[in-house]
């Protein structure tokens, strides 16, 4: 009896949202900014679906990598989840993508009589170890350290990049930024040293047993070697082991290849503007994730968030006076093929661009948001913190707008000088806790947090709307 | 061999670590303060003790209800820990303080053909049932919604209050201010209506399967009945059931009772003043909790952040002007006679404290600080949100100080009128997720979290300290 009535419980509770989805009005006029904001925030606490969409995108579907089957169903979902909410144009945009593919079960082991297994994976992109690779290992911290060795040192060895982040930064993604290099670049630069294969230490402030993947590139035209990412608790480990024995060999197995472009597509879906539909505010994040865990902040927070920013418009009835456009890309990590694709089709198209919002910093309380934009632009959006500071935002500051936004700012494509960039701005501290790891689970993403960076986001878009024409005067 | 290498490695962080905390000088009087700040910060995040501690207080010592072994545990060893930073006074402070035991398994059950058991606790300060008990249901949306019904409708019945948390509240200790009457007063209000018990919503913004327990209280001379929380999942089902069935029996069997006062202790301990010792600036949290889960984030996290307080201030041979105290005490959860006996000690000894800072809100990022004090003075330490925001401390609002250093503020007991209470201000989104539950678990802190509230703690005793010759001038 008691399935039946949960069921008919639950019947009840999704007619009594899907109600509150109809009663749309047009009634943003009469209202003070502070009262539609007060809607907007509302709106994602009481109705939110981020958190519900959220748990689809993760637990159905699951992670995202460009080309595989999940990516590709993502697309499929996201697609028609906004075809719900009354939109006026949802589109696919093609693009050509790399394919890179992991393969068998990666494995790194320090050998001694026996092999330890150590808790590592490859990085994306790297090539495999073409069957077991063993190699002594020389120890490096940090990318700029590898000018200490010349080739004699670094000839036929493994180099394990260990620099750890900095604990002392209070953003973690500047601790990130600073030691990104090792993981990026260690491959390319101690392959040109004759390096046989790199280790490189987890990018996370926590010690904990996650390998922590992310992207890697080789220098055109010199030799490609392996890469792999090992656990930080693995890098204090075979740190110390080497600091006492003197020298150590290491055993690896990576069977990742990259494989022939594949054809995926960005999701594009948008309310056409009432004044200005040839001025469009883009939301951003992107739909593709690693391989490891489900994407659940980075950044499936973000896609539900944007999805989220759409809903809200509609449910409440606000009209924006320019086009509002939500953008889900492919590949934001391993190629950017999905930013750069639609930056080169909005120029070509002429499409103008005045504000780009990306949010992929994770589902964690919002603080603001890091602006690129000139000074007078940012003085002016200081200036709305009185209405949005009830809501915890308080940090409106010139900075990074995201990697994913950051083709439509570039020379080539600066359609229109006044674009500004932004991103969502949350709270950092547990970010790289997860970030590229199995952990970076649905669980590990809170409701209220997540709900509250989709409204903030809503919210700036709603500002930027109603007083951009302020901005162009001023600029 | 592994184990025996891992060992040493682990003896020689130890040794790294313990010679880190020897190498103190007093270096204060010529740096300045965003110099002094940034070392405070850098040691909590780099050298940090918060994070271990909470783990042996929370998987060691685990829930510390007043009165119990743990409780006991719980004094002794922070008494124990504190012993090693050098400080210049550690004291026990007794209290006599209520003792309430939960007894044997909480027992809620829908009462149909068979039992539907609930996920349910009996409220701290319960009577028990007396065997079980069976009655028909009644809903309430909250305390005053009680006004609605007179004796003919209660009598005989079981209440159950089901006000939910106000989601749309940003601050989440706002929407549990405003329905805690109904765990608090629901009992005695239902009680004068002539109940047999209440059954209450548990307080948290979650739709979960914990009960989240807490203190009520029976008006004096008044039948006292049982009270039990029931999860907010179970609520919902309770709800939509008498919603729909038009009516329900409950069974319910609590083998809670209060026993006689028991003898608990304060633990206090304090860097002594080099300019003024007789004037005292106190931090202080709970060392007891709830019986569900393992008091982390309430209070355990407040522990340790006043803990690490006084060892940073050692560590980095910071001298005060005042006077530097840390209290940590019993009894928060079910009657704050550690607070009471605490405040009425310093006034009999005619103590003269000048500010009292609590941390009692969860080891989440910290925000600022709620302060409980003039303009005048609130302005003052507004200015120091220069050297304060680069750490994320943004928010310094007057506010609610804190129940524990409430008394010390009382008419009987103000000293100082002067004193200045405040409470650390963290990212309120996920504390009611755990508060007062079995999930309130070592798991669920984050370790940079703690130690960014620890570090905000010292960073406002060292100003508070160096500057409080200015407020009493000003005031």
């Amino acid at each position: 009896m008691r399935i039946n009535f949960i069921k008919r419980t639950l019947v009840l509770l999704f007619s009594i949202a899907a109600s509150n989805m109809l009663h749309s009005q047009n009634v943003t006029s009469v209202k003070s900014d502070s009262t539609i904001i007060r809607e907007i925030f509302d709106e994602a606490l009481v109705n939110g679906r981020s958190y519900g969409n959220l748990n689809y995108l993760c637990k159905v579907i699951g992670h995202r990598l460009t080309g595989s089957t999940q990516a590709e169903e993502a697309v499929q979902w996201t697609k028609s989840e906004v075809m719900k909410y009354g939109l006026d144009r949802i589109y696919l945009q093609s693009i050509e993508a790399p394919l890179w593919i992991r393969g068998d079960k990666d494995y790194v082991a320090l050998s001694e009589n026996v092999d330890i297994a150590m808790n590592a994976c490859a990085l994306g992109g790297s090539v495999g170890t073409n069957g077991p690779l063993q190699a002594s290992v020389i120890m490096v911290n940090g990318l700029p350290d590898l000018a200490r060795f010349n080739k004699e040192d670094v000839e036929g060895k493994i180099v394990f990049f260990n620099e750890a982040l900095d604990k002392r930064k209070i953003n973690t993604f500047e601790a990130y930024g600073a030691c990104v290099s090792q993981r990026y670049a260690g491959a390319s630069e101690a392959g040109k040293l004759g390096a046989v294969a790199v280790l490189v230490r987890s990018l996370t402030t926590l010690t904990d047993i996650f390998p922590h993947t992310g992207s890697m590139g080789y220098a055109e035209g010199e030799k490609r070697i392996p890469a792999a990412a090992i656990s930080t608790q693995d890098a204090d480990i075979l740190s110390s082991y080497l600091e006492e024995m003197g020298s150590a060999t290491v055993t690896m197995n990576l069977n990742c290849y990259n494989a022939e472009n594949t054809t995926t597509y960005n999701v594009i879906a948008e309310i056409k503007g009432s004044e200005h539909p040839e001025q469009i505010i883009v939301v951003w994040a992107h739909l593709d994730s690693w391989d490891k865990g489900e994407g659940a902040h980075d950044d499936g927070a973000g896609v539900v968030q944007c999805m989220e920013v759409l809903r809200i418009y509609k449910t409440l009835g606000i009209r924006p006076k320019n086009t509002i456009r939500m953008v889900l890309y492919m590949n934001e990590e391993n190629g950017n093929m999905g930013g750069k694709t639609y930056a080169a089709k909005a120029k070509s198209d002429g499409e103008n661009h005045i504000c780009a919002i990306e949010t992929d910093r994770g589902g964690f309380s919002p603080r603001g948001f890091s602006i690129d934009a000139n000074d007078a632009s940012i003085e002016k959006i200081t200036q709305w913190q009185n209405v949005l500071e009830p809501y915890g935002l308080h940090y409106f500051k010139q900075g990074y707008g995201g990697v994913d936004i950051g083709p439509l700012k570039s020379e080539e494509n600066k359609v229109n000088k006044n674009l500004i960039l932004m991103g969502l701005y949350p709270d950092s501290q547990r970010y790289f806790d997860y970030h590229h790891s199995a952990d970076d689970v649905f669980e590990n993403v809170n409701q209220r947090e997540l709900e509250l960076g989709g409204a903030s986001m809503a919210a700036m878009v709603y500002l930027m709307d109603k007083y951009w024409n302020t901005f162009i005067t001023q600029n």
